[in-house]
């Protein structure tokens, strides 16, 4: 079925519909312990709310495909994975809140240390604090204060060793080959282009690479510059546009708060602990009918590798799902962007567990929030584009297809 | 998802992946029996898999649809079997390593018995031996020295009754009727054009059998030929390239071979057992990284309508298994191609039960290896063209897909 048939059936009405998403929240076992991070963590309020929702294991993408975090995000939200794949240029543009134009393209910049010989040493460039990234993304702008080749060039801090590049006017292509070289020990790569059309844009990366490390050659730790995730700025049709829905985003990362603001969601200022991401959609909760509460522990966790902190980030959380569940969302969906392994550090393909709890639930056999218990639920085996289609169903946001 | 979004994914590594293909595997019961072939068989070795696997059931080509073992093994290996249908003729002449070109239409051949009225009172010519297939061949050559209509006309024995007839020149058309009738008691159909291009191939192919059958016609059993998958050359993008795999091809008859071989793999010399297509992976498990084991008795024995042999013949595959969990692969599957029911002496559209065991795998409740089990596992039900990319997920010679 084509994602998009929802969005000729949506309706309005005063329903309001929760996404918690844990990051990473799919897991594997470790040796030593008998089920994953999820199975493990003790959650009597998860697995009180399973027992009276229906359950399910979905593919982000699809079997095998390990999807980034903007795949995963995208298809969480009921838009296509695949076609709507972007460049994280883009995803850290929206989650600085950059005002970016349709002649952008958007290119993430990680500071890197290199050696005498040109050799990647740090590809984080130790990664120096917030202060120095904006003295050193100030310093390069003042070194391209006129266009290159009739090219806008603009470098903006976003956080630690990260930064925005944009270059904006005509012409502009995303088939770049990627310069990090995403181990230390090796050069640079060149910004290639990857398509004949693609020519020009890699020869002015090449002029703002090699001048660019002219500015920085003095600089102790960023002494240059590593370019990743060329994309052009695209515009999507908003949760409102499709779904009638007046979303509210929380989230702590500045890429999360990207997507959703691309989505046209209201952007909850940033706040640092989970239990301030709760408090952030309870006093928000009378004003908005679609939350996206995300939280990226469970990633991290999983990402360090550190199973029993994982299955400890689980259990806070279970915690406070009774000031969730006191608000009365008509539809609560509890899930995972993807799989975060801590036996790998890595997202994973792993289908991620999900809950949905509404009235109009009819239940399944779940007794437990858990992967091997939600693969027997009733949501069953699913690609996770359809997830949002089956939320607006149960908040009676969808009306009939055909006569 | 489409099965190549897989392809741009791939990396290379060191890791191992088997395939085990029992040919036919899947069944059904028969009255007095509790279980299919598979849940009949006792299976020590498969069952001690099945409980550290992630286990599912595949759909060779979709829900109620019989697959051939061209699609089947296409999907197998991660092709679209729809898109990459390709007839019998093709696969014959892959099989028994034909030097095809691009102008070749490939048509199977089976010599058959008619009577004085032109019945057809054996499909098989009494499965004449291969001396006589090979006599045959040559005196259909000698008749067929000069082109027919400016078309090369080439015959090849294969095996039995079976042989190759290969017509190599410009527009050749594979719209044609089979001629096998597929029953005895009726006149072989005529080659009719079921497309207004194929009018000239289906004017040559009548002239071709009605002097064929001149030919033929003091031979006591083979005294016709009957065509069918006939199949224009197709040239198709290799496990290396698509996926980077160095892949081994072990199989006793000359199809999956053939199927291999389009697909780029080194194929095995033919071995008689399948204890020594067991000791042949032994051998070569060392040079390459994808090993594509084809035990075909399973299907033989379904074929037959023998119940009791395909269940001894599953046993005693699952006595060898521990010889190739000794080797170690990084990915072991174990699955069929499609279901050949012994109660229904055929290829059937019923889903195939699958394990697939590696380090990686989220395990699930699966304690015992037979359809009813595979069923509640954690792959699920799932379309068998993404097994490959979850086999290279496993493998982690997936990279992720987007940021």
């Amino acid at each position: 079925m084509n994602p998009e048939l929802i969005d000729g059936l949506t309706v309005k009405n005063d329903s309001k519909i929760v996404f918690l998403i844990m990051d990473g929240l799919g897991g594997i076992p470790v040796p030593g312990k008998q089920g994953t991070e999820l199975e493990t963590a003790r959650t009597p309020n998860f697995d009180r709310l399973a027992s009276s929702s229906v359950c399910g294991l979905l593919d982000p993408v699809g079997p095998g495909i390990t999807p980034g975090s903007g795949p995963a995000h995208f298809a969480l939200f009921g838009y296509d994975p695949v076609k709507n794949n972007i460049g994280r240029g883009l995803l850290e543009a929206a989650g600085i809140d950059y005002p970016m134009t349709d002649n952008d393209l958007l290119i993430r910049i990680n500071f890197a240390t290199i050696d005498s010989g040109g050799i990647v040493a740090d590809r984080r460039a130790g990664r120096i604090d917030n202060e120095t990234n904006r003295r050193i993304c100030r310093k390069l702008q003042d070194g391209f204060r006129k266009r290159q080749d009739g090219i806008e060039i603009f470098f903006e801090p976003v956080k630690e060793h990260r930064a925005l590049l944009v270059l904006r006017g005509e012409g502009l292509e995303e088939e770049i080959r990627e310069t990090d070289p995403q181990k230390t020990g090796l050069k640079p790569f060149d910004p290639d282009a990857l398509a004949p059309e693609a020519e020009k844009t890699s020869r002015l990366l090449n002029k703002i690479i090699s001048k660019a490390r002219g500015i920085l050659k003095d600089e102790e730790k960023a002494n240059m510059l590593l370019l990743r995730g060329y994309s052009r700025y695209r515009k999507y049709p908003s949760l409102q546009k499709r779904f009638g829905l007046n979303a509210f985003a929380i989230a702590a990362y500045p890429m999360y708060r990207g997507i959703a603001r691309l989505l046209g969601m209201t952007i909850a200022p940033p706040v640092d602990s989970i239990r301030d991401e709760f408090e952030m959609l309870r006093k928000n909760f009378s004003q908005y009918d679609f939350f996206f509460v995300h939280l990226k522990p469970t990633d991290s966790r999983g990402e360090d590798g550190d199973f029993d902190a994982k299955v400890k980030v689980i259990e806070e959380i279970d915690s406070m799902v009774p000031d969730l569940t006191a608000l009365g969302p008509d539809v609560l969906v509890v899930t995972g962007d993807h799989s975060t392994p801590s036996a790998l550090a890595s997202h994973s393909w792993h289908p991620v567990p999900v809950l949905l709890h509404a009235a109009t639930c009819r239940p399944d056999k779940v007794q437990r929030f858990g992967e091997a218990d939600c693969l027997t639920g009733g949501i069953g085996r699913m690609p996770m584009v359809y997830l949002m289609g089956l939320a607006l169903a149960h908040a009676k946001r969808l009306e009939k297809f055909g006569a």
